[in-house]
């Protein structure tokens, strides 16, 4: 019952401030993020020196008020469906530098420093190791994908030992 | 009934090459995106000169054909529910320059090169031209946010006209 009454009154109280007006949203200064009916919001993260994106993930509020607070990035792991609170495992902990939301404060972009780390779990820097060539399709099933990553930082079977593989098909 | 069969034969046979074990996804050399199942995949955006990230949209499969064909930035606007050629009423096209896919194939990474042009619908360069503060929270009701982009680029209301605002509370 005590659950019931917590999670009743979770509901209708978000963590962040309620989204009232689109001017508001838009041009207003409060951070007022947007969940979706998941409870999730996507996350863009780019290494702050190179600027390259490094990975695509998503935060539940929680995740977010973490990585505010603590400045190291926590996301929500969809495969785990657990708060994930990156390199804990793996050593590869994103620093954070900066945090911005967007327009209509639906999506996040946060600005990590990972040192000489990595941040895919194959094993490379980026998880966007894999160009996609431009042009007519001649064939759409068989597209050559160009890899723009040679080597990979780090041996996942070491790092991971006997995790389970995110990569769902 | 024509209609049906063409829906049934679309539905099992995707537009690009069908995601057949999780090594090949991701250690392999063919491009074999995953659709959600609103049959979307998240795409990243960033600016060819600085980096930055301009936008956080989605495309169907006819939008990711067709940014790789044209070289030119399709979406898929959930807001519209159609397909989005970016740029085709603002001006503000975004040409591709590379197109990337992460590691398990549902996301994508593409840098554009926008001139000296904008990519947000409220009138700034980048979605994302606000900051928010790190490190621990007072009230989570009330953290400002700080506007990193000063100036507007264009006028919404002169390049947009009537149409209907895409921001949804």
């Amino acid at each position: 019952m005590q659950i019931a009454i917590l999670s009743f009154f979770h509901y209708f109280t978000p963590m962040f401030k309620k989204r009232e007006n689109v001017f508001e949203v838009e041009e207003g200064k409060f951070l007022s993020p947007k969940f979706d009916v998941d409870g999730l919001i996507p996350v863009i993260t780019t290494d702050c020196k190179s600027g390259d994106v490094l990975m695509h993930g998503y935060m539940n509020e929680e995740a977010l008020k973490k990585t505010i607070e603590t400045k190291e990035a926590h996301y929500w792991s969809r495969s785990r469906k657990s708060l994930w609170h990156k390199g804990k495992s793996s050593g590869f902990i994103q620093k954070v530098v900066e945090i911005r939301i967007d327009d209509d404060q639906d999506s996040v972009w946060i600005k990590v420093d990972i040192g000489s780390g990595a941040s895919c779990h194959v094993g490379y820097k980026s998880c966007f190791y894999r160009s996609v060539p431009l042009g007519k399709i001649k064939d759409s099933n068989k597209i050559e994908i160009e890899f723009k990553e040679k080597e990979k930082k780090f041996d996942p079977k070491k790092v991971y030992k006997n995790n389970s593989n995110p990569t769902k098909l």
